[in-house]
């Protein structure tokens, strides 16, 4: 491939990103300076939090600039390098997807070793949605064993993770998923106790047959209605780990009515950004890398083919429409 | 007086209380059993919480039932004692209030000191409102020197101590209130830094003009808009101490548009009640006594006098017309 591809931002996208919000532009493959290393990408990553950073306001990052390419997870080779510590061949990842190719300065790449597990698992269950699991789990939600939790987005790279930690921790696990498939999986794939369907209609209802104790912890990848519903079955002294809203990623925001429940039930409701967490990496990374290895906890993940999709893959991740756990764009032939 | 009055709840409220919805009840002078006294209540104590007991619906703690006395806190003196620790002339703080003669178990009353402090200290500063501010402040927003705070209510009984403790903390602090003249005695005679008045209409644009730094603490006694513009207002890592919902207690529920923000700034909201604080008592007491000793603390009383008049004062709460600080019912003549 003589010639890199990268996605640009072309305006900022209202509701949900549309072709021409983004445009797919080829270019000369670039060349790495001193200090930094060319990496031929294998994979790109594709997740919920970059349509957040489509908008123009700023949250807890920059959002993508207009005119400027588009950056995200990916992981792949250095084909070329001018810096010793990541010699030609080294497998890295790093935070400049959403393209073929990376000029990457070597202090922001983290060595990968292939031989350990397949590359796009990097990107998930031993990459950022895989710490974004844990850190919320262990040092926000401070789950205890015994504990009744419910994760929502159960079927996604950080709920099916999240659930399976917290089963594997002693508790009682109830997911919820959108759709009869996706509920079945949670439960006969991922072990959970039980799975609530939200396409099915009341929510709220349906969770409190499978949760008559109420909950402990609720893991919030969705925001909106199922806030609401979580504040609803919380038990006093409850915690509600934020670690998305993905109902309102497109702008349409849910309404929630029953905050008065944080007052009487004494209840956290605490936010997070798995960046903050960094120096957690190594606990993680021992914890879930054993797990792996000796199969006790499961990981799959739905490879799109072709970085002319990954567009697409990040709208069929926002409907819910894009198939189970991690998400990724293999790029290894463009 | 020979005779005893106590308010009975008829009938639950729909929205503000009205009349009908109580009854004020002539009894004969209750006499104490063993283990119990009798106490000649001076004072009656009103707060908001009490609109949210007259609903059906347990949040905390156990709903006030139709037929029954409503209750809640009280000091007086004892005037007939079947209990050896308790004799007669001793005053104490308890929880049965709404009544002119309460009999209490001597187990359920705390002995207060009129020389350290005049009687209806002991239902504010001294009470359930001062702990609620001191363990809101430091137990729940874990609150530093030279963050900035923002305190809602800060005329009323908790906010006017949280906002002084907090600037003797070291803290910047910012109050809101309802109205000019509580915005002014906010300021002069309080002590705050500014404050807002919320009546006046955009008030996340005003608190933007005195907050331009954002905020690191919000002590929230309002909910509603409130907690709508502290989210808008507040600084990666902030903390949201969810002290009451005033705006809701009415029934009225304002909606929240902006949870996201708990996400991408990391927030925690945490919601408290203080009677799970009670083992913080102690440090309180030795805390706020030597603050009061030292006039480092400004406290305010108003003082409805008659019993009643107690449901009058408790829907001027609610509505914020009644007065600075805290508002007690003066009971020593009926």
């Amino acid at each position: 491939m003589t010639r890199a591809r990268q996605w640009v931002l072309r305006r900022r996208p209202s509701g949900e990103p549309v072709p021409a919000d983004v445009e797919l532009v080829e270019l000369d493959v670039p060349v790495a300076g001193p200090g930094q290393v060319l990496v031929r990408n294998a994979y790109l990553s594709v997740d919920p939090y970059m349509r957040g950073r489509m908008n123009a306001a700023r949250v807890y990052a920059p959002p993508y600039e207009i005119g400027e390419p588009l950056y995200g997870g990916a992981v792949g080779e250095v084909v070329a390098s001018e810096d010793p510590r990541l010699p030609v061949g080294t497998c890295v990842q790093h935070e400049l997807g959403w393209r073929t190719h990376s000029v990457v300065p070597a202090g922001a790449a983290v060595v990968v070793d292939p031989e350990q597990a397949p590359l796009p698992r990097y990107l998930g269950v031993l990459g950022m949605p895989g710490l974004t699991a844990w850190v919320g789990l262990f040092d926000i939600g401070e789950v205890r064993p015994g504990e009744t939790v419910w994760v929502s987005a159960a079927s996604g790279a950080v709920g099916s993770l999240a659930g399976q930690l917290a089963r594997l921790h002693g508790c009682r696990v109830v997911g919820s998923a959108g759709g009869p498939d996706k509920c079945r999986y949670v439960v006969e794939e991922l072990g959970f106790d039980a799975c609530v369907d939200h396409r099915a209609g009341d929510l709220e209802g349906r969770l409190r047959e499978v949760l008559p104790d109420g909950l402990d912890v609720y893991f919030d990848n969705v925001g909106g209605g199922h806030l609401r519903a979580a504040l609803s079955l919380a038990n006093p002294f409850a915690r509600l780990v934020e670690c998305g809203m993905i109902s309102a990623y497109n702008g349409v925001v849910e309404p929630v009515d029953n905050l008065g429940l944080i007052v009487g039930r004494k209840l956290t409701v605490r936010g997070f950004i798995v960046w903050d967490s960094a120096h957690r990496t190594p606990v993680f990374t021992r914890h879930v890398a054993r797990l792996l290895r000796e199969g006790a906890v499961r990981y799959d993940e739905t490879v799109v083919v072709g970085i002319e999709r990954q567009l697409d893959a990040l709208v069929g991740l926002l409907r819910g429409s894009a198939g189970r756990g991690k998400v990724v764009v293999d790029v290894r032939d463009g």
